[in-house]
């Protein structure tokens, strides 16, 4: 549970990191920054929650995680050409924190009582909303309408894990295998450019 | 009461279907579209419910409402072009279901013991801030603002529900009246493209 | 307390003109215009009582709130083009309004038994999420990544707020200072065009 605990607080490091980065381009200050990597390192997780009316809310209930967004932000600011360099690096561990907090999603909504079909949506909004808050209050169509294959890569893990769960497979294994597929089909996704067919549209390989 | 669960399970369809379509002409795919019509479709009971603490919120307490939005989402992939070319058919029952959800949202609130002027606002919540939320998200101004006399028209048969209610008249007339109002109201102002006047300007005809 | 009812009171009429008065230069209608009202006056606070868990919400709970957005509503439609010369007045009673409102939130998450840290964000979240929504909904940028010093002033007030709280200082004089101290940052800012840097930028002042 403590390395679990840890990898927790590091996901929540990385995604303020991304978000903080996500507004360098415009005309944000550094308070704007620091407020869009905050927001959307908690808005997946909050949402669920509240969706699901479990209170107090993680980074509430526990201050630890709003120290790891601060060190998430600072770290942002101090070390910024630094950090900005290493986009493939942060794209890789932020495909890691998608993976690992959808599922850490799903187990929650489960352990609350809540049905598989429930879970395995606030397994996937626990990982994509934040990022979906975070455009939406920079006027973006978020990345979840663009960037095809995210979102339902997380969907996909999700159900494999409740899939296997019923099943009765381990949890430290299902853990790893439903993560590794949502990491996999992400990576795959972004490397040979596929994406999903559009309305009225046949499946398509973009560029 | 059975009749009226299967209205709100056919609504919660048509939401979906239309919030599905919302998105038919943007680089959205297949995903997308689905995301966009489920968000259509719970968006604004969801509000509701948060804003009154009212939990279990009503599609995560009965799995039924996310099979209504699930079908209404397959049927417009299935069958896109036949459904894209129902857009009057679909505008009549989205009006239908705009009609019915406020009236709905004014008696939850109401039986919740929330006062009356509380209810109206719950009601014309229900209704439509679904696709406001929608619009906010795929980065459009939302309908609210531009299409004049939509969400006033849930907030009027709202209004006058209440002071019925108040009155003493018997439920299930109270609601096919002032359901209809808001119906009749919404087509008479799309039919003649009535609109409310600005801030600062006179009462006009649009076009 | 008395003093103190009524000035939320009072602030809660002000937010709900200068949101209606937010939307008078584009397509909307008077009931656009005062939606737009009654989310900027109630934004900020919903948010917090949703995240925190504390419900009623303010306004659901104690309908005199509602009854003060619908008086600015209306003042703003009859006065309008009284009101609308008054940007400077407006701007400066809308100053009050914020600097009040983050001390208030930061007492309310106190009084909760939430931590200081927790506290700040909250006080910070009751002054500026209302215009935040407001202009996500509007599509616009938000004010509190465009404007700077905005927030940072209100999170500056409620940090002094806390650590004076801490040593002890009384309630009242607290309050008094801590509010002078956001209103200040926030005029200076403004009257002299401060505004703190970008990511990997240097400090500099605007224009």
């Amino acid at each position: 549970m403590n390395l679990q605990y840890a990898l927790e607080l590091a996901g929540t490091f990385v995604f303020a990191i991304s978000g903080a980065l996500a507004v360098q381009d415009r005309e944000h200050d550094l308070f704007g920054a620091g407020f869009t990597g905050f927001i959307t390192a908690i808005g997946g997780g909050s949402l669920r929650d509240i969706l699901l009316g479990a209170y107090p809310l993680v980074w509430i209930g526990n201050v630890n995680f709003l120290y790891a967004i601060f060190a998430g932000i600072v770290t942002t600011f101090l070390f910024f050409r630094f950090v900005a360099k290493l986009r493939r690096t942060l794209f890789f561990f932020d495909t890691l924190g998608i993976g690992f907090f959808t599922i850490l999603g799903v187990e929650k909504a489960l352990g609350l009582g809540f049905r598989p079909e429930i879970a395995a949506i606030m397994g996937m909004f626990s990982a994509v909303m934040g990022g979906v808050i975070r455009d939406t209050l920079t006027n973006e169509i978020p990345i979840l309408f663009r960037k095809e294959i995210y979102a339902s890569a997380c969907l996909a893990g999700a159900v494999v894990y409740l899939a296997l769960n019923h099943w009765g497979m381990e949890r430290d294994y299902n853990l790893l295998l439903s993560i590794s597929i949502i990491i996999t089909i992400r990576l795959l996704a972004v490397k040979y450019k596929l994406s999903l067919p559009g309305l009225g549209q046949h499946p398509k390989r973009n560029g």
